[in-house]
């Protein structure tokens, strides 16, 4: 994606991102859980998506994942990825929100959240900027700022990195980095 | 989906309808059954999905499973969702579904069954509303009322959930409802 | 997929057929290994396409399975079908074909081969009619005499049974049993 | 593909490859890492990548894995397919490489490399032939001298042995093998 083919209104939004909270299931992973018959659970993650949330952590702009759900798993992806923001099991997801902006001692305008699904749209309607996935509920697409063009735990977060990166004019020195590595 | 998608005897049925019988494989599951090298089953579950189910069992909607194969994977599956009605390696589907309905004290028309294969036809058949995923079977496409856009395990039974609720009037509500949180 | 949309010659070399060899990965599986940092091995398989199998190993058309790698989870899967003519890990899968119509007292002409790589060929080549999978190998796709629609594990050999008993003029009346069972 | 499909200097540059490098996430599975809540990781790999990786080291093709990322699955995948220049957790690839074109006694116009997101680039950009794969980032399109039609984990790799062997003439004759066995 070209910052060309954002619309303005979600370019102006996206400078002033300090935080990305990220729900789980359908976002970071492709929203299957599977289930085997001795009673373990598994889910996946992309990459990319890592990477991209790496970048972030890296250059600024925290990351932090609100789930309703509760599961080792995302605690294990978590600590891999270096996020230490991490509410699982919130039935009451806004004080997690609160808790975590107070903490950053940031606005709701320096808030983005990406979601897929009903649950997502308290804390998406009350951050300055809220993406929903490719493959998202349509109610939460019609509610978000932007839908990404690549489904949940198909790379869509880290369109999103590359987005609030590149508008905020650190995604170029990102790549340079890797292509002038000394040979 | 918006319900002038749908051609009006659906719509009709739809209103009618008290009682979401659901299949599992290629339905609930994606259709592949995952075995291990140690002899684990695995099943995948789309978590759109799920909460298109609580949200009908939340509103007057009874959901039940039905399927010929045997797994605790899916006793699983339907405790986690709160599905009270769950018949698994039955090769006598019939008297499983005459079962239901009597306990609900419901009538044949206030069925509707989602299945994507030749053994899901007898019930589906026997139900006033009859669903195939969008990888269904082409014979069962044929008899069902409708098939859905999306494919089984990948948001074929949200879709159907979301009809439901919508033609009966409680969809608008729900979605409201998480728009709505105090802030 | 209508008879009418398959080409005379696959039509008549389809009436013939009393044998139906599958190769499993990329075929009855997705063509995907999955390994675990704790040494498991994982494989899936369609719902679908064993539905296939049945129906042909009710209706008098026999099923095998000849494949190079060696796993227990095929020989699972291939007992839960009732397929009961299995070779694994062979290098010399002519033996093994030799074998098999030898003892179903069968000619060549009566065998049909379903495969998605080169090392599929050489019993594709000897079978009376050759089927390559979707997302198969170019070359394999030049010498099949026809190409699924279906990609492997994605209801490919599902598509295949149901051509073989069209075509012998047994499908219908399994369509109409599981549409005529008494209510 | 056909030759005819890939532009001169892809070719050009094919015909002198001795070495081909590949990374794993992405590019020889999908690009998913699947977690259990038990602490299993699992990845996938696709057959057919696996057999044209078999072909290369057949006919004079060297193969090497550079990852950064560290796991048993990695090493398993790579001794089933006689990998024998296996490099995982490096930080520093650069290091490995040219130990990699030292023992080979190569140059860098002699490695193809394929990698689908930015830590792949310091490798690609010094070998000789560089590939991204379908699904790959963008920024590592822009900077690949082609990127396959597949996906990572979907065939690219066997995309890239197909084109390596063809260009340098082995391509027919490993064909011709699978159709010239003894009947």
């Amino acid at each position: 994606m070209l910052l060309s083919d954002y619309p303005n209104p979600v370019l102006e939004k996206a400078k002033a991102i300090k935080l990305l909270i990220c729900d789980v299931d359908g976002v970071l992973s492709d929203g299957k859980v599977y289930y085997s018959n001795q009673g373990e659970e598994i889910k996946n993650f992309n990459i990319k998506d890592g990477l991209g949330i790496k970048q972030l952590l890296n250059h600024g702009i925290q990351v932090a994942i609100i789930t309703g759900r509760q599961s080792k798993i995302v605690e294990r992806r978590a600590n891999e990825l270096g996020i230490s923001f991490i509410y699982q099991g919130k039935s009451d997801k806004q004080s997690a929100y609160q808790e975590i902006i107070n903490r950053l001692n940031i606005e709701q305008q320096q808030v983005a959240h990406v979601g897929d699904d009903l649950p997502d749209l308290p804390l998406m309607l009350r951050s300055g900027l809220g993406f929903c996935v490719a493959d998202g509920h349509y109610f939460v697409k019609e509610k978000a700022d932007w839908t990404t063009k690549a489904k949940g735990g198909q790379g869509a977060v880290r369109e999103i990195s590359d987005l609030l990166l590149q508008v905020q004019g650190k995604l170029e020195s990102i790549h340079q980095q890797y292509i002038n590595q000394p040979q």
